[in-house]
């Protein structure tokens, strides 16, 4: 069976983003959750299961088989189990989601580190930063783009669920927990990905972690 | 023909990454390159050729469809004309491989940020950040781990030239122009890589390029 080692799920933005990808593949799997800064951390860090990786989230064992990186376990996963669940098949529109989920994946760096995710709460609208301004138009570019030239029927970005949906849902909730204002149609799109069956049982298990972090956990400046 | 857009090959290791990929594919391609933070690159960037991936290099154009971002070429390229020349066949190397690749593609900033590349320069050596160090060691850490386990009698990480070698090309430039002390093999693999036709055809090209931007031809501090 598949073994997924992630961070605390309140908190770990990439953990979330492999263990939604294991979810979408429909392969059964273990999940490990190591509560980041705790003491445990450390020492589990230490361990043959992480060397891989030198210690940093979300890491997935199939047996022998090692993947570290969320962007790898999406390739890794597509490619051993489900393609189409993670990719369009439609040159242009698997173009376009290979480009989105890669600049996700190396980018938003000021967005990340000025909102850092933390589902279990949500704070009052406070002014950004000129820099997470700018991460959050480019964000809902990517989105109008993907939604117009490929979204269809469905709600999801280029339809039905998949890899740039996992990249992109804990920015989703980011924008909730910070009450960072996006126009309509992101908005309607950030409901759905919240929404996603994946999504709210991710959501709904941070719930049940204990509050250990406390510098994660005042209100935001 | 394929359209590859790119800025300066002395200073644009992103650019690097993305025309190593399409000369790696064998398919031919028609080179663009938009001299950085020139008059004209203020220009050509707000042209609709840019307009996917708002103005950053490289854009690799195929007919309609265009793919932004080197990760997302890369594997385009793999897709589209020849996954062998880019990725090891082996699940469990491969699975190394995209995670390596992966790492790259969103880490190592430090290094990044206080090492620009520039492959016209060497520069004396000079105490490292802590950083820095902390990048270069993990970097070794990683080519330690794919050339023992998968370099095989090949000189690159994972025996013949690939993706991997693709995304770290730019850092093997780097630990020159800066003379950056690694440990004898990774030299080796350096020199590997430095030595490969794709990698001199494009720093050949680089001394060609007209030394316009003062601020990258000062010595490093």
């Amino acid at each position: 069976m598949l073994k997924l080692i992630i961070g605390n799920k309140a908190y770990s933005s990439w953990s979330m983003r492999g263990w939604l990808a294991v979810r979408q593949s429909g392969v059964e799997f273990e999940e490990i959750v190591v509560p980041l800064y705790d003491e445990d951390w450390d020492k589990r860090r230490q361990g043959d299961e992480f060397a891989p990786s030198s210690g940093k989230v979300p890491i997935l064992w199939d047996g022998d088989i090692v993947v570290w990186d969320s962007m790898a376990i999406i390739e890794y996963l597509a490619e051993q189990s489900s393609d189409d669940r993670f990719w369009p098949a439609d040159a242009a529109a698997r173009a376009a989601a290979r480009s989105m989920a890669a600049e996700m994946h190396s980018g938003f760096a000021t967005l990340r580190r000025e909102h850092g995710m933390n589902v279990r709460r949500r704070y009052p609208p406070a002014e950004l930063s000129e820099g997470t301004q700018r991460d959050v138009t480019r964000i809902v570019e990517l989105w109008a783009e993907a939604r117009s030239r490929w979204g269809g029927s469905g709600d999801f970005l280029f339809g039905d669920f998949g890899a740039v949906d996992i990249m992109f849902a804990p920015v989703v909730t980011r924008l909730l927990t910070y009450a960072i204002p996006v126009p309509r149609f992101a908005a309607a799109y950030g409901a759905a990905v919240i929404d996603h069956p994946f999504v709210r049982e991710w959501i709904a298990a941070a719930q049940e972690e204990p509050w250990v972090i406390e510098k994660f956990e005042v209100p935001a400046k």
